[in-house]
């Protein structure tokens, strides 16, 4: 099995209290893809940059082992450019700049290569973008993965309805799961989102870890308490792409496997964190995985006798 | 082994999105008691309210088993009582009204019925009161547990810290703990906050869930997802009160027991915000709290291959 990811490839400029970088190789599609050549599975990415973006950020997917075919280069445009601030608790942030620029007017074009991909994982784009995907696909993938977030909930509610309506798997934070479904209650948010279409709803909390539902069962994870989170950039994407990724490698997507395969994106999206950027993603190794898994599981694992 | 508890006992009057209450009966202690009487613990209760305390209330304290002895009745003087709105998150609140009344000059005695009691929790007061517990036992018992908030950190600081090196077990926030450390990292504030003579850090999350932090282990527990929150005043009180009775059942203070601790304590708090005050706390069956501590078990358990 393949990953078919689509999402942003582009630059980002990062403060955060220990430091800061000048623009950096970022962007959802990045992470994912990343994620993915870390956990041996075989990715593409569908995306746009502009003429300014270095042949070394492509030659380092590639090398990894992501197919970059369908990364369109507009030579006389600008890459996607993201520039944010976060506060002491890391788990806030200001965006002090948006360049859009050749995302704009972002038309995917599926690669060949990768029309046979079993999983595809929507990164967070404009929802009418994200169903074009579908359609341009000759066969509709096995699974669906979607991520979003509040800005198309409050600009483009329908088609993004439409998206949600077309996806197996949501992936959103707990105040987007409460804009989306008008409720509080996590429990009761996760229903309404699966009579959107659903099956499996991720509901992120950072630092306080991700939910899992499915059919009236849910898991919970807490994230990994870490001496130094340095910098939280482009975590949700590595956990999704750690996520997504399993879901590949084990070829089945019951709920036992998506709990695990949420472990394993935990699991990656601590690294991440660790240090600037994909700095410290591009260095894991399995031994190191490993490692991290069996600290989750010491995290969490108790025995009680009442 | 017997649990004492040093706490108030108050009255409450609570408005949520779901609805409001009169004054009821409410207060940290009152919350611990019930639950160490749900978890079959014998507990005394040191506190003080007014002559406007109903028999009745204190009936229900001694009906379970709760000894009420160094419950202090100043019949000149009115019970505490706090009134607040919870917002549509249930996460934040707001404080209508506070009328300290008996409390303000709450002198604590112990009764000799509870001086050999081997389990000491001090609820939230006046680290100066807390301390005072401490110097009238003629004993040392063998583990004190440590509730406190920011309110004391800002106005008591010098007596809190002598009272925090003389505690075994504290619980508090996140962010309070990242008050009390200076630390963001909830990994270094526990380790500063060891420094500071407690061996066991609990870091409560609310809807998140909890920390424990012992010798650079740690453990987290997620909350348990609940279609309704009714109500979380208390959930704190409900969650030490479970935590300290189960070590008291147990007779054991080591790490692994206290990580059942917390299960148990987090199992009761689930309970409780099910309902107003302390009503679902009273009706708990141990039936139900073996089928809770299960669905704890489900929501954690996960098996990983990579």
């Amino acid at each position: 099995m393949k990953l078919l990811v689509v999402g942003s490839v582009a630059f980002d400029a990062i403060e955060t209290p220990f430091g800061k970088t000048d623009k950096i190789l970022g962007g959802a599609a990045t992470y994912i893809g990343l994620a993915a050549s870390v956990m041996n599975v075989k990715s593409g990415i569908v995306s746009v940059v502009g003429g300014d973006f270095p042949q070394e950020d492509m030659d380092l997917l590639n090398n990894r082992g992501v197919n970059t075919e369908g990364i369109e280069i507009i030579k006389e445009g600008k890459t996607f450019f993201w520039s944010g601030r976060y506060h002491n608790d890391l788990n806030t942030r200001d965006t002090l700049v948006t360049e859009v620029n050749v995302l704009e007017h972002f038309d995917p074009k599926i690669p060949d290569s990768m029309q046979d991909a079993e999983v595809l994982l929507l990164g967070n784009l404009h929802p009418g973008v994200q169903l074009s995907v579908l359609e341009k696909m000759n066969h509709r993938p096995k699974l669906v993965i979607l991520d979003t977030m509040n800005f198309w909930m409050d600009t483009a509610w329908e088609v993004l309805m439409e998206m949600v309506s077309k996806t197996d798997v949501i992936t959103i934070n707990d105040e987007e799961a409460r804009q989306l479904s008008g409720e509080y209650s996590l429990v009761k948010a996760a229903k309404k989102i699966h009579a959107m279409g659903p099956e499996f709803v991720i509901i992120k909390k950072g630092e306080h870890g991700a939910l899992l539902f499915h059919e009236g069962k849910v898991f919970a994870i807490p994230a990994l308490p870490l001496e130094e989170v340095f910098d939280p950039t482009g975590a949700g994407d590595t956990f999704a792409g750690g996520f997504a990724s399993y879901l590949v490698k084990k070829e089945t997507f019951d709920f036992e496997t998506m709990k695990s395969a949420i472990i394993v994106g935990s699991a990656l999206a601590s690294f991440t964190v660790e240090k600037f950027g994909t700095e410290r993603l591009k260095e894991i190794t399995p031994a190191e995985i490993s490692e991290r898994i069996a600290q989750f599981k010491d995290l969490t694992t108790f025995e009680v006798e009442v």
